[in-house]
């Protein structure tokens, strides 16, 4: 790996990236990998690439093991003029993470936390998670023939238990305190050698890069006003914004685009510290949002994101369960079903347009984080409709009806 | 639109493109696109592009609406070296449609149809499916603000209407003799001025062209000896290898892989009549396979697939649901979860393999149509295991255990 290390997000303190670290040991705050500062894009045709190769002058390895890749990344930007008239704003695109391998945006950061976990020689990971990120680690995991252990809620329905038990890792609900277990699985990953690759993890967090790295190129550099990301345990956000701002100090784009983070009212302590001017967020007691995959009550990197937010001049945005709703349901309707954490953005931006928080001049990437096959029970939510008629009279009935 | 006809597949009779054509009026046989004979690959990065713009040369259209776009196409193509050491042959890629905008290779030729559909004035489009077809032509009828009818068999459950109807079309549920809708749909659409984008419309098939173009790009021209297709009404299987056989009248490739049409032995009209040596399919009465996506009694291209494979030197095979649901399984292992149908490829390669049919020197392109999440309920064909275990005792309990 090249020479660069893990710096505290907080007090600069610096730790060997040849070591498993995640948190800084004396402000218990995330840790990063020191910026890029010099880097291009390498050239040829994305189809023959992985984001690793294509992308490799902005990460630490000197190799990479292609064997991993599951054909993560590279997902598609759509614009919709339609919901950019809906919203109000000048142009409006989705960013559609849901086209990656196990459809979601995790994929991006196993795929290269893998990378590290296998330059260190380790046999075996691990995830805390009951959303996109246990199928995503279950799958990586089973792709590399690494033992693969999946900590996943004690009340966690078969719905989600079955897509990350089809790959095949030991599963294992556990009992107890939900909130504790990311930091209990640091200590246990120690204890028994496993590379715990959770939410906010460096490497992970490093994935997340390649989001921005891929809007650049498919906006041909020309910067958006605002990205929006649906926010839970701020890794993702916390990667994406790291991203415009290695791309701005190698010269690759002239601005960074203002972050928001998006959650839902029922979960979010990030944004409720937003707006009390705090810069330490609270846990939420009793977090209850539809949106699952964003229900976080006390994200490891919150106040990393509020950091980050200040110095980007962002801001963190939370909707209603009734917004997300309304905004997953016009989104389907432009062909872009999301899960209802992945609507969330959109909802922030017809609430802040409303709000004039921003203008009808300003362009916007919303981050579609995974698919809205991953939680069907959001179907009931819609009054969707059909209709009933014979074969013999079809004809008919459409012309009269239609 | 360039100066090209359909042509009847069988008698070779020509009908105009800028109107409506499914099937020969002689023959009742389908139609295709006349061959491309020049032609060659857009410069540029495929990011930046889409599937029409980077392989333009190979489809009629002068000009294309690129709002219709939702980022289709440019999937990943994956190695298994465990897979193919599994199965005893050489190389084995899984080509993974399943991330595409509605997770399957369906968008493809509804973003082509829909082109052609635009061209011609039509405000109003459909489809006959209960599967993945309606979902895409559900979701790319939105996005082009088309007035969509899905019609949809009467029994169908309400876990394959939601991810149809959250789009916005309008869905009818049909009683009659679904086996016949095809062709009523047909006639209907012509009553009520509705562009009808089935199974096997001539440019539904050029879409799935586009799977072999990328193909050939991700293994850097260097063809594979077998590629094997789920097969249905035959549209997918007919544009792949006609997407192959323009390239190499081109001078892009310079051999067509052998095709090998793979179906589920509850309905596999097409392997049967291979397996018999007919050229005409029959009707199977009582088609039951938990395959559904391929679940087709009566397929529409069955007699031009019979055809398609006499000339290509492919085959047709058909396999038990225990060895397509263990080749799902297998295939899960590696990080790839397709739907039930997207595992008869791999079944049909382990079973060719065993019977000598391919040899262990050949390296094989498997096509997974579609993702595991659209058909949940196959996870209970599966022995998914999982363990509990108390937050207190979790360290311990993976120390004793693993």
């Amino acid at each position: 790996m090249k020479k660069i290390m893990f710096r505290c997000c907080k007090c600069g303190k610096t730790f060997r990236i040849d070591e498993v670290h995640y948190r800084c040991d004396e402000c218990d705050e995330p840790l990063e990998l020191e910026h890029v500062k010099e880097g291009k894009i390498k050239d040829g045709n994305s189809l023959k690439q992985n984001i690793l190769q294509r992308y490799s002058d902005f990460f630490p390895f000197l190799s990479i093991d292609e064997e991993v890749s599951l054909g993560e990344g590279f997902t598609g930007l759509v614009e919709s003029k339609s919901l950019a008239k809906e919203a109000g704003v000048e142009k409006l695109y989705f960013k559609n993470e849901s086209q990656n391998p196990t459809w979601s945006f995790k994929d991006r950061g196993t795929y290269v936390g893998i990378q590290h976990v296998l330059k260190l020689g380790y046999k075996r990971i691990g995830t805390v998670s009951t959303g996109n990120m246990a199928p995503s680690v279950a799958a990586y995991g089973s792709k590399t023939k690494l033992e693969t252990f999946i900590l996943v809620n004690n009340n966690i329905p078969d719905e989600k238990m079955n897509p990350i038990g089809i790959y095949g890792p030991n599963l294992i609900k556990v009992d107890g305190d939900y909130g504790k277990m990311y930091y209990e699985s640091l200590k246990i990953g120690k204890e028994n050698d496993i590379y715990f690759l959770n939410s906010d993890s460096p490497f992970r967090v490093e994935g997340s890069k390649t989001i921005s790295f891929e809007i650049c190129e498919q906006l041909d550099f020309e910067m958006p006003d605002y990205v929006v990301i649906p926010t839970s345990a701020g890794g993702n956000i916390r990667g994406i914004e790291k991203g415009f701002s290695e791309f701005r100090a190698c010269g690759l784009i002239d601005k960074i685009p203002k972050i928001i983070a998006a959650q839902a009212r029922g979960c979010s302590p990030i944004a409720d510290a937003y707006e009390a001017g705090e810069m330490e967020i609270e846990r939420v007691a009793n977090p209850k949002t539809i949106a699952h995959a964003i229900e976080n009550p006390y994200p490891p990197s919150g106040n990393q994101t509020l950091r980050m937010l200040e110095y980007n001049g962002g801001m963190a945005v939370s909707v209603t369960e009734e917004e997300l709703l309304e905004a997953q349901g016009l989104m389907a309707k432009i062909g872009l079903f999301g899960q209802p954490a992945s609507a969330v953005p959109f909802a922030a931006v017809r609430k802040l347009k409303n709000a004039g928080r921003i203008s009808s001049e300003d362009s916007i990437v919303c981050i579609l984080t995974g698919s809205g096959l991953k939680y069907t029970a959001a179907f009931a939510k819609h009054d969707l409709k059909s209709e009933k008629c014979s074969l013999e009279d079809l004809s008919g009935f459409i012309s009269k009806n239609y």
